[in-house]
């Protein structure tokens, strides 16, 4: 079987996602629909699909499911249509800022017996799939503590953090989702503290660039995460995990591995300095996977539900900035 | 001019002193007491001093500084009496394992114009010296956030672990102090969680044996500081420091620099297996600090003021995990 | 321009580059040729083209060029058919494992000005592009000595080998291209050991299976070679190049970065097992590359001559072996 | 029992000497002898033995051994006084730049039953011997293939280079002496190109400054040295050895292991810059190597014999450049 698809939004991270259809042998890239005539058509030319509206593709009987790249506040909606038009969905996180949108969406998508996924891509990254490997493997015995280091590059502009629900939920929310992914087990405790240290205007924004939050579950296992909206040398992404019997780490990725020494000492090239380099590979494991999963009808992973998680534990973050103390979690 | 030493402790650390006070060029060891004949004896017999008691070296006037590596309970009566004595102070940490008795300590210190140096060893460590060097140098801009990783080979026997006060006055006191040496600003603010994932029996003592804690600083700095009194790989002692401009970080150690291949992979060594062998130079050059500030009459750093503030912090992590919430310090 | 391609020979190999030239936005893969019907049918149906016999693809006027990646023995002749008919050649490494028969190939696409590109795909790896460049920016200074690991993760069938010109002529050739690629200066001399260490069958073959090898130029530059048909952790593939000013070093490839620790020590994964996945990029790049040289008309590197010169290379290396001496080369 | 010390020559390596063998809890140093009268009063003092001359240093009862760090010109007479003498003698290395004054400077320690040791320092290095000791512990099966990088920080001045025998015996001698010493097979010839890049004068004197050995054992195992007189990052010394069933290596060791991260990419420091730091505890080891052997009456190495044979693969790598040809060793 062949997963035929439709693509919403044909901006930025929907190229890569129609590059990662289009090259996998087991789907088909049938249409693409956006409001910017150019946008949708670059992508039409580029890999041989026609260019529809939104309401053509959910009537589409030639196709089987969609990729959701459009604005933040068009997914849930998007979903809900989708999911009743018997459609598989994969969303781009998140499915919505607040969180009562995001269960009432994941009911819809319940009771239509709708499939969806959210795309938390660094699970497909193949050196963090790795890591998970090791610990399946029993490698490093029973998970204790977890350390994940998330730095951006650069800060993205002052009005794209005004739209982005703040830190928490743009940024963190993927190091939350990994958390889960690595522990094992559910947060139940939330400490975060956070600051203005790298720009002004984004503290007059009302948000926060450099974030630090412990997570905390049932049986104490616990995990560290450290936020900044820059570094200097690259796209900084490592998680680190404590076990019983040892220790596993997924190392830095950079695009030239080479070494230059000379009187000022033993120098590597910076790391990736965009998420679309660093996470090529992540981005067409995500889609393969969610292609296998519609094609053999098998539970999908991330779930909305993984959606819904890592937004409340951004949402208790906040909280616990601003009360100043450990917020629990459900 | 020759620094004249008398040891007062012939234990463990004790011995670690005498060979580093023997070995310096500017100092000579005179002396060491130790209600243990036997270990008294073997430091006087390696190193060519005599054995007196605690009293006589107080008395002493061929002695002009004393090394305390007592039992912890009696650190503190020992400053005051040594002060008074006139004799230059140095002493493991703590001072004691309570703030009040400290801060009285420390004034006895300041009104006899003494001189105390507290044994926070890892100041001393060449890398970690090299990271604050390389601060120090604008190498990495203004310091932002500091990630401390501390986790010793295993656990100490619970009785050692009752008398020690817990493991944030223990343990994550060194990290506490490596915290404050780093981010350049006092943190006012102290968020931790702790839990019995090791050993029940440290549970039982009262005790943690896994702990992460988030400091912050009034402009916003931030340190994370992740312990563990289990590693199966050796003594896992790593700092990193994010910068307005980069990055420095401080490396693990390993007795043997070698790398094995073959089909399982690549392989080095474990790290160092006990912080004796860890911290020999950082010991030796402690020592050489103190010996020189004692010479020249300088400023002593780390100083009892250093002392109390780690103290308080740990403190304050205590506070926050039983009370759920962060706690400010002074 | 859109480069029209005929691939030539569908086995493992022409596999690479029939997916290398169908994602190449500047080529189309237009017939594929093989005796076996199935290995040709494979490609023209993944690729979408078709299938045609060798002479048919001589003759289309729908075809600018061909990747050549059928056996050794028939190379030379289908440069020369192919040069003759006008069409651009890719072949894959060697021209032929005779330097008459290399010389007499050369002559015939001089003639005809033909454009020819042999398959030394490694030139094209990023990282060792990257080592390239940071000589060319002047990093290292001039270039001094060049040391070249290349280890393949295990011997290929033994008759492969008898039919493979031996070690020299079919696996150093690679590292004796790469040395003239860093070296920027042609070698002059050559000395060679051999053995066979890992497999007598080898031996009873008339071949080696660990060998090494030094190269120097006229102004005294060196390189050294070091080869060997086993390497139990993966395939180990580094050059490292000192100059008067520094030393620039390409890492070994592994497909996880991750790096796991316990009592053992700190082990990461074994590296890439196989070219095809350790040179994947380079495949791509190298492709890419003679489509540019072809749309453009511009020179094309590595040229037939460079074919040559390493071959010649080769030769030198199995006369010092015999004769026990450095052999000079024209 | 202690050992009781003279030592011959108060120079730059005698002061190594004589503060490891100061350091060392079964030795003592009980006198030392220099024409230049500050530099044998400086130790006397840093150390407390007293001044002798040579001569009464070779009639002095309470001297059981010597260590010989006086010219190379004067070793081999030193040798044969000493033994002679009935003392056990530590000579740097070389014994004489001339094999048969060498071979009958061995024949008078032989027939006076003398002990000897040669000063190959690296033998001791730590990360050095935990390479030998994975070999014995067969971590890499048989040993098949060595390759030794060694590159001094900076030439020494043309007047030592004169005296110094030429860098093959002066400097790959200690390369040589460590290809025997993990290769564990004599090799039966050597081939070697030699030029000079660094520094003309070096020319002028006769000499080299950049060299490439390779060896080989009757059974084919092969060793590749790589030298040079300058490394703009530091003392450059590296060994990798590759055997049936794996590869393993000896890192670089710098002062500092950090690591600054920023838009240029990840910095660590150079390496050390002097033969001193970098084999600091190679030479406290080695004494104690001495020692030990002196003290238990056991068997000597690295002994007179291995100074012989490093020098003879010496002597045929001169051979070897200026024939063209591979030489055979017996």
């Amino acid at each position: 079987m062949t997963v035929r698809f439709g693509l919403l939004g044909a901006g930025r991270i929907g190229k890569v996602h129609a590059k990662a259809v289009s090259a996998n042998g087991d789907a088909k890239l049938v249409a693409v629909a956006d409001p910017f005539a150019a946008a949708a058509n670059a992508i039409a030319s580029a890999y041989g699909c026609e260019v529809r509206t939104i309401d053509t593709i959910e009537s589409s009987a030639d196709i089987d499911a969609v990729v959701i790249c459009t604005p933040t506040d068009t997914h849930a909606d998007l979903i809900e249509r989708f999911a009743r038009a018997g459609k598989a969905v994969f969303c781009e996180k998140p499915i919505d800022l607040d969180t009562a949108r995001v269960e009432a969406c994941i009911d819809v998508v319940a009771k239509t017996k709708g499939k969806l996924m959210v795309g938390f891509n660094r699970r497909f990254d193949p050196h963090f799939m790795a890591v998970r490997k090791a610990i399946d493997d029993g490698k490093i015995g029973d998970v204790e503590m977890v350390t994940i280091t998330s730095r951006d590059p650069g800060a993205p502009p002052v009005d794209y953090i005004k739209r982005s629900g703040g830190i928490f939920r743009d940024m963190t929310i993927h190091d939350f989702d990994m958390a889960r992914f690595l522990l094992g087990e559910e947060p139940v405790s939330v400490s975060a503290t956070a600051a203005v240290l790298i720009d002004k205007a984004i503290g007059v924004a009302g948000d926060y660039d450099s974030v630090s939050v412990l997570l905390q579950t049932a049986s104490g296992k616990q995990a560290m995460i450290s936020n900044s909206r820059r570094a200097t040398y690259g796209y900084d992404q490592r998680i680190e995990i404590h076990g019983s019997k040892g220790m596993v780490a997924a190392e830095n990725q950079r695009p030239f591995s080479i070494e230059v020494a000379n009187g000022d000492g033993y120098t590597r090239p910076p790391l990736h300095d965009f998420f679309m380099t660093r996470y090529t590979e992540a981005y067409a494991n995500e889609i393969a996977a969610f292609i296998s999963a519609v094609e053999k009808g098998t539970d999908i992973s991330p779930s909305g539900a993984d959606g819904l998680a890592a937004l409340k534990l951004a949402d208790a973050a906040v909280r616990s900035v601003k009360e100043g103390k450990l917020i629990s979690v459900a």
